[in-house]
C-alpha cells in the first residue's frame, strides 16, 4: 500500500501531535470508565495476582536471595496468561487491543520490582520479536515468550552509551563462513539480566554507522555476566551488566534490517514510555489508597491527621495529578487503538500496523513517560511525608514506594531526554508537513496585533470557560514555540533550557485538556451532579497546569526575545493564561473529603 | 533583671522575624566570607575529619555490622575536641559562639549517618543539660559529654505522639521515700539509642498536663530496646524503640522544673532546627561539588554532559538555592550570637542568655530547617538525575545522598509542622506587642488604596532595582496575612492550606533578602565585578522567590477574599511581585559556566 493511501487512512484517526492545534470532542476520546466486562475481568485477575503472589514476597523479592523466585513468579504469570496480552493469539497470546495491554501494565505497576521484571519481558524483550521479527523468529520465539517458558531481557544501555544509545561500542563481526554474527561488548543495566533465557542485543555491524538487533539465546555462549547490581530501589529486579564474549549467533537471527537496531530501539521504546507512564500511575493508586488509609487512622492532637488542611491538601493533590494523567493515558492508547485499526483498514500488515500507529503517537508517549513518572514522584514524596517518620521506616510501604519510584525519570530515556524529544518530533513534523502548526502559530500571531474580542458571546455550557482557558493555553505554546523556532531555526536544539520549557506547556496542555476531556464525557453520561469531584479535580489541575505553562513560557520568552517582541510576547503569554480566580483550597478539601470517606484511591 | 531592661537590650539588636518590617543593611548581616583565621581552621579540622574518618568507613558504617563503629568514631570526634563546640571551657569545652558551632554542623552535614549521630549527640543530647541544668548536673554530665567519654540521647517521640510531642504517654511516679521517679513508657525513633549512656527523656509527672524533662544514665536500670530500625537512609545512625520499665531516676535528675519539659523540648528544637538546616547545606554542597565533577567526566553524544544546557540548568539551580540559604543561616545565626551579647551585656547569666537569644530566632529557626531541607532535597535529586543509571546505582554516591536526605523533611517537626509555627509565632509575637506587624500591614493597604506613584524618583544605585522588588515582596506578604488574620482570627489555625501559603511567601521572602544582602555586602568590600556570579545567583533566587511568593499569595486569596476585596488584593499582589523581565538562561550558564570550571562548589 502506498504512503499516500496510509497517510489517507490515518486522517480518520487523530493524527499524532495534532492536539495542540485541534479541538477534541469528549465523545472522541475514551475513558477508563468505559473499561468493558471482560477488560474489568483481566484488571481483577491481574490485581489478585498481585495481591495473592506479589505483596505477601515483597520482603523476599527484593532480598534476592532466592533467585528462583521472580522467574517462578513470572511462570505463575505465564500460566495466567499474563505474559501474551499483546502476543497475537496464534503465537499463544491473547492479542488484545493496546489499551487493554496498558490496563495490565497499569495494574502491574503497583507491583514494585515485580513490575520491572514483567514490563521488561513483556515490552522490551518481547516486543522487538513480535514488530520486527519475520515469521520464522516469530514462530520461533514469541510462542516460549507468551507463555514464559522463556524469559527475556534487552541490551542496549553500555558503560559510555546511556542517553545516547546510537554510540554503543559493543560489534558484530561476520564469520568467514557467513552463518553467524560473532559479538563482543559489554552492556549494562539490563534488566531481567540475571535469569532471561533470550537477550535482544543492540551492536554495530563492523563498521556501521548504525546499530543493528539480534535475537541472542542464552545457550548460543559466550555470555558472562557481573553479580546482580545494588540499587537505590526496584532492589528485586535482577540488573546485571552483560558480556559478549565471541558470542555467536546465527545469521538468521538478526532482527529486522542491517542497521535497522536504532529504529527498533526507538519505535520500542516509544511503547515502554507509554507503558512505563501507565505503570506510574497504577503504583500512583496504590501509593494513594495507603497513604489515605494511614490518615484515617493516624492520629494526633487527638484527632486523625486525615482531619488536617495540609494533609487534605497533599491527598487532593495526589489524586488528582493521578486522576488527570491516567486519562491522558487510556486517551492516548485509544488514539493508537484508533491508527491501528485504520491502518489495518487501508491493508498494512499487523505487525507493522502496530509500529506504526505508536509511532504515529510517539510525542504522546514521550509527553507521558514524563508526565507519569513524575506524577509517580510526586505522589510517593507526600506518601512518605502522610507517613512522617513510619515513611522514612523500611518497615513501613511508604520507602519502598519512594525508592522504586525513582527509577521511572531515569531509565527508557531520561525525563530530560523525552522532553527534549518531545519537542524534536513536533518540530520535525511541522516541517514535513505532517502537521500544520505554522498556520495555527501565524493565526495567533494575528491575534496578538489585533485587538482582544471583548465583546465577544460568551459560551455558557458546561466547562465553556475552562475550555477556553485550554484553548488560549494552546495558543500561548505555539506563540512561544513558533517564535523560539523563527529565533533559532536549526540551532533551536543547542538551547535546551527553551526546548524544556516549551516541552512543559505542552505536557501541561496535553493533561490539563485529557482529565477535562474525560470529566466532560462522564458529565455526559451520567449529569453534571455526579461528577462534581471529577469536576473539581480538572478544575484543580487545569489552574496548576495554566500556572506552570505560563512561568515555563515566561522564562521562555526572557531567553530568546528582546525589546518590542518581547513585550508583545509577554502581553500575549499573559492574556492567553490569564486565569479566573479560583478558590483551589474550597476544591481539594471536597476532593480531599471525597476520597477520606471513600477511604481509598476510588476512580 | 527585669524584663523590660532585656527588652530593651535586645532591642540593640535585631529582633526575630523584624525582618519582615524592616529594612535591613548589608553592613548589619554576617557572610560567611567574613570567616576568620580560626574557624577556618575548625572548618579544616572538620573537613579533614570526615575525609579521614568517615569517607572511607560510609559502606561499613552504613552495614551497622560493628556496633562499636559509631561510637569510636564519636570517640574520636572527641578527642579532637569536635563534640564540645558549643559547650563551655569550664565544662571542657570550646565554648564557641553559635556561628561557630553553625558551621561545625555545616560541614559534618556533609558526613550523612556520622553527621546524624554527632549532631544528636551534640545538640539534643548534650544541649538541654547546658541550657537547662542546675551547676551540679552541669558539672557531672557537660564534661563527660563534651569530650565524648559518654554519648547521649534524646527521648521525647512516642509511636503515639509525633508532631503532637506534649501527648505523650510516658509516666513518672514519685517513689515513696520522695527520692527517685520511676519512669514508665516507651520511645521511638531515638537516635544514637543503640549506644547512648545518657538520655534526657520527656515524661509526664503522675498526672501532670505538661511533660517534664529527666536525665537518665543507662545504668539506672530498667531500659530495654528493641533491635535498629530498618530505614530508608541514615543506616548507620543508630535508631532504637526504647522500654523504659519502672526506669529508678533520682530526684536530683530533673532537668530545669517541673512541667517545664515541652518548653524544653520546644526550644532545644528551635537551636535543632538551624542546625539541621546548615547541616542540609553542607550536604548541598558536597553533592553539588561530586554532581559537577561527574558532569565533567560523563561524555555523551561527544562532550562532557556539563556542556549540556539542560544539565548547565540544574547546577546553576543547585548552586543559587545552596547559596541562597547559607546566607540566611548564617545571617540568622550572627543574629543570635548578638542577642546573646547584648543579653550577656544586660547581666543575663549565660545558659539563661543562650536560650534567650536563640528562641527569640525560633521563626528564622523554622523557616530554615524547611528552606535548607528542601533545598537539599532538590540538589539531591537533581544529583541523582544528572548521575542517570548511575544516580540509582547503589555504587554511586547520590543514591546514599538522596535516601540520607529525605528524613530532614520529617524529624525536628516535619516541615509542615515548622511551617506552621513560622506564621504561628509570628502573629503570636504581633499579638503581644513584641513585633509591630499592624502598622505596616495597615500602611501596605492604605498604599493599596492610593495610586502607585509612578514618578517617583528611581534610585539607580546597585540592587536598587531588586531591594525595590523584596521591600515590594514583603508588603505582598504583609498584605495577605494581614488580611487572612483580620477574617479569621483566632481560627486562622484550622486553615492550614493558607498558613502553608503564608509561611511560603515568608520563607521565600527571607531567604531572597538574605543572598541579596551577602552579595551586596560582598560587592561593597571587593567590587561588583569581582562578585558578578554571586549577583546572578541573587538574582535568580529572587525571582524565583517572587514567583513562588506570588503564586502562594494567590491562592491564599483565593482562598479567603471575595468580590471587591479580592480584586483589590489580587491587583495589590500583581503590583507588589512585579518582576522586570530577566534572562534567567543566560544568568544560569553564566553560574554554570563558572562551577563548572571550578569543578566544585565554589562559594
Amino acid at each position: 500500500m502506498s504512503t499516500t493511501a496510509e497517510q489517507k487512512e490515518l486522517q480518520k484517526a487523530i493524527r499524532g501531535g495534532e492536539f495542540l492545534i485541534r479541538e477534541t470532542n469528549a465523545s472522541e476520546v475514551f475513558i477508563p470508565e468505559e473499561w468493558s466486562e471482560e477488560q474489568k475481568m483481566i484488571q481483577q485477575t491481574c490485581r489478585d495476582f498481585l495481591e495473592q503472589e506479589i505483596y505477601p514476597k515483597l520482603d523476599e523479592i527484593d532480598s534476592m536471595k532466592n533467585p528462583e523466585l521472580m522467574p517462578s513468579l513470572l511462570d505463575k504469570a505465564g500460566e495466567l496468561g499474563l505474559l501474551g496480552t499483546s502476543v497475537p493469539e496464534k503465537y499463544e497470546g491473547f492479542g488484545m487491543n493496546f489499551n487493554t495491554s496498558m490496563l495490565v501494565a497499569e495494574v502491574f505497576g503497583a507491583g514494585h520490582s515485580f513490575a520491572v521484571a514483567i514490563s521488561a519481558h513483556t515490552g522490551i524483550g518481547t516486543l522487538p520479536i513480535l514488530y520486527y521479527g519475520n515469521e520464522e523468529q516469530k514462530s520461533k520465539y514469541l510462542p516460549k515468550l507468551a507463555t514464559g517458558e522463556w524469559k527475556a531481557a534487552y541490551c542496549l544501555t553500555e558503560p559510555d552509551s546511556g542517553s545516547d544509545a546510537n554510540s554503543g561500542k559493543t560489534k558484530a563481526t561476520l564469520t568467514e563462513d557467513g552463518k553467524h554474527y560473532v559479538i563482543n561488548g559489554q552492556k549494562m543495566w539490563i534488566t531481567n539480566g540475571g535469569f532471561a533465557d533470550l537477550f535482544i542485543v543492540f551492536a554495530k555491524i563492523e563498521d556501521d554507522k548504525n546499530l543493528s538487533a539480534f535475537i541472542v539465546e542464552k545457550t548460543f555462549g559466550g555470555i558472562t555476566m557481573n553479580e546482580e547490581e545494588h540499587k537505590m530501589g526496584i532492589k528485586g529486579s535482577s540488573t546485571r551488566q552483560i558480556f559478549f564474549n565471541d558470542c555467536k549467533v546465527p545469521v538468521e537471527n538478526l532482527l529486522s534490517e542491517r542497521e535497522n537496531g536504532f529504529k527498533i530501539a526507538v519505535n520500542i521504546l516509544n511503547i515502554g514510555r507509554i507503558k512505563l507512564g501507565v505503570a506510574a500511575i497504577g503504583a500512583c493508586k496504590e501509593v494513594t489508597s495507603t497513604a489515605v488509609n494511614y490518615a484515617n487512622e493516624r492520629k494526633q492532637f487527638g484527632q486523625s491527621i486525615s482531619s488536617f488542611g495540609a494533609i487534605k491538601h497533599k491527598i487532593a493533590e495526589m489524586a488528582t495529578r493521578t486522576y488527570a494523567s491516567e486519562s491522558a493515558h487510556y486517551r492516548a492508547g485509544q488514539n493508537i487503538d484508533d491508527a491501528y485499526d485504520s491502518l489495518i483498514a487501508s491493508g498494512m500488515d499487523e505487525a507493522q500496523a502496530k509500529l506504526k500507529s505508536v509511532e504515529e503517537f510517539a510525542i504522546e508517549c514521550a509527553i507521558l513517560k514524563v508526565h507519569g513518572s513524575e506524577v509517580l514522584d510526586y505522589v510517593v514524596d507526600e506518601g512518605v511525608q502522610i507517613y512522617g517518620g513510619m515513611g522514612y521506616s523500611a518497615e513501613g510501604p511508604m520507602d519502598r514506594a519512594y525508592r522504586d519510584a525513582r527509577i521511572n525519570r531515569i531509565f527508557e530515556g531520561t525525563n530530560e531526554i523525552n522532553r527534549m524529544l518531545s519537542i524534536d518530533m513536533l518540530l520535525k513534523r511541522a516541517m514535513k508537513g505532517q502537521l500544520d502548526l505554522m498556520s495555527p502559530a501565524m493565526a495567533v500571531q494575528q491575534e496578538l496585533m489585533s485587538i482582544p474580542d471583548f465583546g465577544a458571546q460568551e459560551d455558557d455550557g458546561l466547562f465553556a470557560k475552562e475550555k477556553k482557558a485550554l484553548k488560549n493555553l494552546k495558543k500561548a505554546g505555539l506563540m512561544v514555540a513558533g517564535a523560539a523556532v523563527q529565533k533559532f531555526m536549526q540551532k533551536l536544539g543547542d538551547e535546551q533550557e527553551i526546548l524544556m520549557n516549551l516541552a512543559d506547556m505542552l505536557i501541561e496542555g496535553y493533561v490539563a485538556e485529557s482529565a477535562l476531556l474525560r470529566t466532560e464525557k462522564l458529565a455526559q453520561q451520567k449529569g453534571e451532579d455526579a461528577v462534581s469531584i471529577q469536576l473539581d479535580m480538572s478544575r484543580i489541575f487545569l489552574y496548576n497546569a495554566i500556572e506552570k505553562a505560563a512561568a515555563a513560557g515566561r522564562q521562555a520568552i526572557y531567553a530568546f526575545a528582546e525589546g518590542d517582541e518581547q513585550r508583545m510576547m509577554l502581553m500575549g503569554l499573559k492574556r492567553f493564561t490569564k486565569v479566573e480566580p479560583y478558590n483551589l483550597k474550597e476544591a481539594r478539601r471536597r476532593v480531599a473529603d471525597y476520597i477520606i470517606e471513600k477511604n481509598s484511591y476510588p476512580f
